[in-house]
């Protein structure tokens, strides 16, 4: 694509943060993850027995052919008289399947709705970019605890409103910083692992399925969906109780937040005046168009970019799901597609980024001693005030050792576990 | 207060979703549970056998006569010059235990920050708003559920887009709330008893009670505090990872989304050409100052003017969480504070009304009979295509009761449980 | 009120930015311009000879006598019935007109509908906050500019991503914060006086006034009544239009992202190791409740902890105004009156605290030398690589001596203006 | 681009309410852009005769090669490092000069700073967005004018929240909207064109500008350089006072406020029961995939998934506005990319469906009629109330018909303008 070339909307120029690390959520995954879904209830049906093997096969190759072959630029055309990209889709799988199996082709879509399609691949794609944000994540606390254990003892000034206030070290910054983290992977995972699929047909009821097979094998239906996909199963269809949604974005928001805090505390650090911090130096990296010797914080400031935005995306989701009306709603629900994919494009930037600060990022210990030194003996004028003596900042750090050391024992725990 | 006298910011006049439900959050209940965190802080030094029994004794008397004399409006005057009301709160709770007992003034906020003090208070409000939400939610399950159970075959049609779609009945949409509020309490349940006590003195390290005490019993304080305060032990300071105060949020959110549908959903219902659904009559109710034939879904107008705010109002949260620099930030901490108030306002409100919609909502088969008609056979013209002959709408509802009956069996037993 | 006298929600405990300068929006002053508005619709009526003179006594003495007497906490109790303010007290002032004039009382509200007397008490709340705001915001500018000609040629570093890039001067940094404070304010003045008084009765079609008066004297109507109020008059009911009210949240958020860059700059300029400026000092400010030796920021950190919240409020705004449904909407209408109160109470302390701030500011031109000298010749890399020579940071200031000039001349010129 | 292919983020799947709309503000669009900043840098100096026109001529070859041949993908990969996609391009444009004129590729970006050239570049997109969303919504006042004269007397009933409240007409709703448009298009327009060039050098200074062409020349050059890109002077370099780049983010929310409004009203309108609205038909338009009868109101829901998600996009912009520190911050400005361009994709794509809509909607009388029935006398029992006696509905619709006029004459006005 050139600039003459007119060309898709959106390569990533304005998003720095999720170029290289958006793919699994871009429009052709998105594409191809319709597709998958279409195949998945194929699947389903003959693995209970609805449908012969034969349309299964005729079907994955079907699915298989479109992958290669559909125009994803033009299918997005076609999808803006229905609303939505399912409707040219069906008929495109049902073409191509009945090239290879005529019968096979009236199993495609069968009894499904739109929705249940566009939430299904939508989870899909979450389950994805949750996957890759964990292993990142998995990166950041590992490159943290390893500059945690190395600055346990570095002695620092802590900072409040922006002022010295008692002495804190390094190493429980950080081992903070990790924490937050890998709390908000737990329920990153959570949310993601709890996402089920959905299958209700036009109107939420099954009342296609019962329709088609019956109650007791329309009931089974959603499961054997879900399981196809390996999302979870549903308890009832949740075309407007969108919570499974909100959750994960409350959870990447969650993500972003804590990764949000790391680069702010790191892009102040780097600050000139206070240096007690770097980010890795690579080649290319953090340069300025008009002062060569600029080394500017360019992870920590990608990350804030992504961070500063997250909170706005997920709360699209939450007015969509507060606005789910009817069964399906007039607008609401079709304003949550590009809000959750910006939030996961930028969740997935975010913690490559991340990963990448932690893994290199390096602590100047003797800038810290210096900035210590700044207020003097203030910085603990609090332990004077409280025990009439002070001492050494380095003796008036509290609990700040034993709190590293907890923080990396839990890391070292969950590792050893993975590990197993 | 009257008009002409000026007076306080804010007593519901243009929050009229609040009034009568908000008292559990007001600024009276922020002052008292300020000083009943400082008083716990001292009870907590007791029980640990830090201090003497009679300290304890002497700071609850003062406590109970700075609630029974503080002007909190003077209060939060003098809170501007620090930027929160701790510090002149401190003073007045030294100079009244002083008065009782000179030696148990110096126990008052021994050790403790500002912050430790403002986010246990408002971690206090928290719990006491969840659980009188938690109550009206179970008035809303309640209401709700008698209604499915009478609506479970009331056949209706289902709208898509605002279009009629496929028959559904009202029994399934109701239990489609049940299932929705039932998931949003639990979820609120779980985040607000997770809420921690803060405490971490100045900079988080608990230097200063490392100081006094010793690093054993320092390490103990946090929790024995929180015991004394009915709320969470924090594994960790949480004065700069939000994540605790941003999980309960979105909790609170995700339950004004599931109340928005709702009030949304009965809205439409209530439209005059639709009139399927209507709120419970009461005297002054749902009036209008020119029509006086007119009556307004009030209840579902205010509670969607809440659910409508919430998720810019979590928003602001997550944005302070993202924003947490240093040790304590410059603005990001002081921005959550009248967030989540106004969030925990919107949810008391919405709940209160909610709980008084449920049991009062009443449902119109006639109508819902005759507006399904409207669209005659086309409603079950999806069934025709699928199976090539259409039945009457209430033969194709698929698994609609059975999935009312699911729901209302999960909500009998959970009542059984709650009463054993 | 006490503690534990429960009392009213908010007296502004969780926002010490607004204390003390939110007088003009407080509920008080809300439930004040109710009665202002039913009285200016009598007046208008009076004026254009609709009614006798003595009504328009009666009324004003009624409405005056309601102002000493209304109990406001009691008015939005009564005021959730029917969801507004309105309906309960026309009942009050009618009763109260009655008791010094029966006929008089019929005149009250006549052929209005409640949001025509909300929107317009708003509308007056916001033209009083505006002035409010504009009057500290000249403070702002006064002293900005007092403090920019002072350090005119006070050559220090700026930074780009916190890093040192090349010289400014303080006074050309300054310049720039008193160009978009000047440019907010003219905006919200513009904003503010565009804001028109609402007639339209029930349904905006002005059918009763017309009913009762005539067509010809029912066009005349609003402009009278506008007029009555010192507001503009509406070109049409803007019931459902809502860009006057969405136009004014822009610009109140506008001026606070002028007024959070100051803070924010002042805040970074102030962290100890930077140490370039400092807030005034005054007794009990900026104190810490651990750590006696602190001076936070306070105003700087207030002044941010309305800027960060107020976009929102303005989304809110805009949010409501997509959603204006019908002749009225279901809620997005009720929305509004928070959020725009929330973001006049943070623009109001903000505006005051920013005047306060740039009153007492001091920049401290030693540690800016000192801190530009911490990169050397770096500073001046640029002008090394353009021009082949280095000079002295000084002479590499480009135009900002001229920009500081000519921004100070305009703020010279307009106030001469104002003076005559 | 297929799904297997992988490829790039975004081509309109997720949005369709864009698809075929947002060329002009691609990644293809701002690269040409950026392109097109650097060329008119060049020829400003040109102008100003500082370069050699041979040099003028050699930058704009160079140019229109680079638009034809530059990878866009390629250059957002290399923009991660620096965290903008200036540094990678200006490298490429000096090559692709330097290869047709040595010297003149030395003139390239010349004194410059990334941000000039992207901020100035997406001042660009602002303008051709800015005039493609006012050409359509041209198309919207005129398809509705048409519509409100033809229903200027078709009296219909007015709703307040939801329920029947008093008469109305459909030309005078109409007309309604049509001024709400009017106004929003004149604010974008205005906003649109003050929207400044950026040009500022390292920090803003013109301190670059300054050494290399002295003073005088270097205040002259902003506006020339502003002069070639058509776009306004800048009083001052806004990299950190971004209310230029706000402005036109809430006047474009205002634009979708104003049609999100029409889109409600046209999808509450259309709702089978109410059935007064129907929104022009077209071939695969409102289609369903699982029942074939239904016609959606899919432009009116296009139209509400772009305004329910304005708002959030118009705060992110003001947040960045707000925190826009130092003399370039380390987040914001990121953050600004993305949200701007989605609000422009929004705008361009609702103003397109909006358009689409307006000159096909058609309002059914009869149905408006039977509807105003359903309540009977009550629409008009106000009219009794005020004056004793009741009519019929058309005689109760106060001055509609004479707004409807004056909209109508201000349209017809505007027109005879424009043609002239």
């Amino acid at each position: 694509m050139t600039p003459d070339s007119g060309g898709f909307a959106d390569v990533g120029l304005l998003t720095p943060v999720a170029v290289g690390h958006d793919a699994v959520v871009s429009d052709a995954a998105v594409a191809a993850a319709l597709i998958e879904v279409e195949a998945a209830l194929v699947r389903a049906a003959v693995a209970l027995g609805l449908a012969p093997g034969s349309v299964g096969v005729a079907v994955e190759r079907g699915a298989d052919e479109l992958r290669r072959t559909l125009d994803v630029a033009a299918l997005a055309a076609e999808a803006v008289g229905g609303g939505n990209p399912v409707i040219p889709l069906v008929a495109l799988l049902r073409t191509t399947v009945s090239d290879l199996d005529t019968d096979a082709a009236g199993w495609v879509h069968r009894g499904a709705t739109s929705q249940d399609v566009v939430d299904s691949a939508l989870a899909l794609l979450v389950a994805r970019a949750c996957s890759a944000v964990s292993v990142d994540l998995g990166r950041v606390i590992a490159g943290l605890a390893a500059l945690a254990a190395e600055h346990r003892d570095t002695v620092a000034v802590a900072r409040t409103l922006g002022q010295h206030a008692t002495p804190t070290t390094w190493g429980f910054r950080i081992a903070g910083w990790i924490a937050a983290v890998r709390a908000a992977r737990t329920e990153l995972r959570q949310a993601c692992e709890a996402l089920p699929a959905q299958l209700g047909g036009a109107s939420g009821t099954l009342a296609s399925f019962t329709a088609l097979y019956g109650a007791e094998t329309a009931a089974r239906l959603p499961s054997a969906f879900a399981h196809e996909l390996g999302l979870a199963a549903p308890e009832l269809p949740w075309h407007v109780a969108r919570r499974p949604l909100t959750r994960v974005g409350d959870a990447f928001t969650a993500v972003l937040d804590a990764l949000g805090v790391i680069a702010t505390d790191v892009a102040l650090a780097s600050r000139t005046e206070v240096g007690e911090a770097a980010e890795p130096a690579a080649p290319g990296r953090g340069g300025s168009s008009a002062m060569p010797h600029k080394r500017n914080p360019v992870l920590s400031v990608l990350i804030r970019s992504a961070a500063l935005r997250a909170p706005g995306l997920a709360a699209d989701l939450h007015r969509a799901a507060a606005l789910a009306a009817d069964e399906r709603p007039d607008g609401a629900w079709h304003s949550e597609w590009p809000a959750l994919r910006e939030l996961l494009r930028g969740a997935l930037g975010a913690a490559a980024a991340a990963a990448e600060l932690a893994e290199g990022l390096t602590i100047d210990a003797g800038r810290a001693t210096a900035n210590l030194a700044l207020t003097g003996g203030d910085v603990v004028s609090e332990q004077a005030k409280l025990t009439g003596s002070a001492g050494a900042p380095a003796d008036y750090t509290g609990l700040a050792g034993r709190y590293v050391d907890e923080v990396l024992a839990a890391v070292r725990q969950e590792r050893q576990q993975e590990e197993q």
